[in-house]
C-alpha cells in the first residue's frame, strides 16, 4: 500500500477573510490551494481532502434568510445548508484540482462524496451550544439560542459543536483514495446526524472540520494528516515577546501548550487538538502549515 | 453480475407541485419515493438513482437573488446552484433511502457522488436557449436571455439544455453499485461543464435529468432503466377522446407517437426520448411509471 495523506483545507483556503466570496474569487483560491497539493501528488501519496465551509455556510444562511423574507421560502436548518455547501465546494475543488493535476501531467481522478457524520445526541455540546453561525441580528430573535457578540455587532445564533463519532462511508472513501483517486469528503466537518430508529436524522450543529478530518484519517489508518491554515507554523507566545515558531512538538508538549493557553480557541487550539487525536490514535504524523509550505515545512506533531 | 437498474426520480418526487417545499415535506416525499424502490431491492437489483432538481434549483435561484438584493452577495450561476442542490437532495435521499432499507431489514449502503456532466460547447442549445429557470420578472432584465411567459406571469430567464455527452466518474458509480451500494448521481441532470484547456469549466445550462440518467445507464450497461413520473403509464390521446394507457411500445412505435405529437414537450416527450436512447443503445428495457407502480406496472419501451 502507498502512503495515504489526509489534508484538511480551511474554509478560508476557498473564501479568504475580507473577500465577498464571488464565484471568481473562490475558483481562484481553490486553484491556488489545490496547486499546493501537487507536492504530495509528486511524492506518490494517496490523498483525501476534507474541507471547511465557515464563510460559505454563513453566506448560505444569509441567502436562506433573505429568501424567507422576500419569497416566503423556508429558511433551511444547518444540516441542509451544510449539505448544499458540500455540493458547491466539492464541485469547485473537483474542477480546480483536476485542472492542476492535468497541467502537471497527472491523470488522477477527483471524486467527491456527500458525507454524513454521526454525532452523539447526548454530546455535551447540545446542552451548551457555543458555535456562532450565520448573520448578526440587532435584536435577539424570539426562537432559537442566540448570544450577544462581545464586539457589539449584535446577536448571533449559536449551535452545538459535537464531537464526530463515525464518518459515514469512510471505507469507500479509503478504497477510492488507495486506488489513486483524490477523494473529497467531510465537507464543512460533515453533515451532522444522530441515530433515529434504525437510521439517522440531521441535527442543527457544526462539526469542527479538523476534528472530522482527524477522525476520517484515523478510520482510514492514514499515514499523515495535514492541517492547512494561514500561518506557516504553529507559534508559542504568538505575537508576544518570546514568539517562537515550532518545527515540531510531541503530543505531551502540545498538551502542555494547550494547558498554558498558548493556542487561541476557535483558531489554532482545535487544530492542535485534532492533530493530537490523530497522532495518539495512529502513531502517524500530523503537520500544521500553510498551503504554500505543504510537503516542505510546517509544524510537526509527533508521538 | 447481478442485474443493474438505473432509476430516475423527478424533482417532483421530492417537492410536489403546489407544495412550498418545506424541509418536512421534502423528507416525507423522499421517504415515499424511496419506499417504491424496495421492490427492486427485493428482486436483488443493483441500483443507481438519478434525480431531478427543478423545483429545488428554482428555490435556490430565488434565495441567491434575495441574498444579492438584501446582503450584496453574488447571485451564483446555474452550475453552482445545481451543485448546491446535488448536495442537499443527495443528503435527503441518503437519509430517506437508508431508513427505508433498514426498516426492510437490508443493510445496503447508500453513497452519493457530486457529478459533473460534460456537454459540447457547440451544442445547438447554447445558440438557442429554451429552458426557463428561476423567478418571473415583471420587467425584462437588462442582462441575460429572457423570454416572456405565454401565461402572462412575466419574464423568465432561459438557459440552454444541451445534450449530455459524458458522465464524469461513471465507472466509479457503476462499480460501487455492482458491489451492492445504492448510488446517487447526476443530480439535476448533472453539473454541466465544457472542456477548458486540459480540464473543464462550468456553464450556465440545465441538462435534462432523464437524458443524463439515460446516458449514465448506457455507460454502465444497465439492464433496466426506470423513469419515475406522476402517472402510472404513458398515454396516447392523453385527456382526449380515445385515451389509451400503453403497456408497452417498441422504439419504432415510440418514434411514431413522438412524430404525431402524442407526448407533451417538457413533460412526457423528453422521457420517451430518453427511454428510446437507452433501449436503442443497449437493447435493455425502459419502464416509465409512477413510483407506486415501480417493479409491477408502467409502460415498457422495448427494442
Amino acid at each position: 500500500m502507498g502512503k495515504l495523506a489526509m489534508v484538511a483545507f480551511g474554509g478560508n483556503a476557498l473564501l479568504r477573510a475580507g473577500q465577498k466570496g464571488t464565484y471568481a474569487q473562490q475558483l481562484e483560491n481553490v486553484r491556488t490551494t489545490c496547486s499546493s497539493l501537487l507536492k504530495l501528488v509528486g511524492q506518490g501519496y494517496d490523498i483525501v481532502i476534507g474541507h471547511g465551509n465557515g464563510p460559505q455556510v454563513g453566506n448560505a444562511l444569509l441567502r436562506h434568510e433573505a429568501g424567507s423574507r422576500e419569497f416566503g421560502l423556508e429558511a433551511m436548518p444547518m444540516d441542509f445548508c451544510g449539505a448544499e455547501t458540500q455540493g458547491s465546494i466539492a464541485y469547485m475543488i473537483e474542477t480546480g484540482m483536476e485542472k492542476v493535476l492535468r497541467a502537471a501531467g497527472s491523470d488522477r481522478k477527483v471524486v467527491s462524496l456527500v458525507t454524513r457524520v454521526e454525532v452523539d445526541p447526548d454530546d455535551k455540546g447540545f446542552a451548551n451550544p457555543t458555535k456562532p453561525v450565520g448573520p448578526y441580528y440587532a435584536q435577539k430573535p424570539l426562537e432559537g439560542v442566540y448570544r450577544e457578540d462581545p464586539a457589539g455587532r449584535g446577536w448571533r445564533k449559536v449551535v452545538a459543536s459535537p464531537v464526530p463519532v463515525r464518518i459515514n462511508n469512510i471505507d469507500i472513501v479509503e478504497r477510492l483514495a488507495r486506488e489513486g483517486n483524490i477523494v473529497v469528503t467531510v465537507g464543512g466537518g460533515g453533515i451532522p446526524v444522530v441515530r433515529d430508529g434504525q437510521g439517522f436524522r440531521g441535527v442543527e450543529a457544526v462539526i469542527d472540520k479538523d476534528l472530522a478530518s482527524s477522525l476520517a484519517a484515523v478510520q482510514m489508518h492514514a499515514d499523515e494528516f495535514y492541517i492547512l491554515t494561514d500561518v506557516p507554523k504553529v507559534y508559542i507566545n504568538f505575537r508576544k515577546p518570546g514568539e517562537l515558531a515550532l518545527d515540531s512538538m510531541t503530543v505531551a508538549q502540545a498538551r502542555e501548550y494547550l494547558t498554558q493557553g498558548q493556542f487561541a480557541e476557535g483558531s489554532m487550539a482545535p487544530k492542535v487538538r485534532a492533530g493530537i487525536m490523530f497522532v495518539q490514535s495512529t502513531g502517524g504524523r500530523c503537520v500544521i502549515t500553510e498551503a504554500g509550505s505543504l510537503g516542505v515545512g510546517g509544524t510537526e506533531i509527533i508521538p
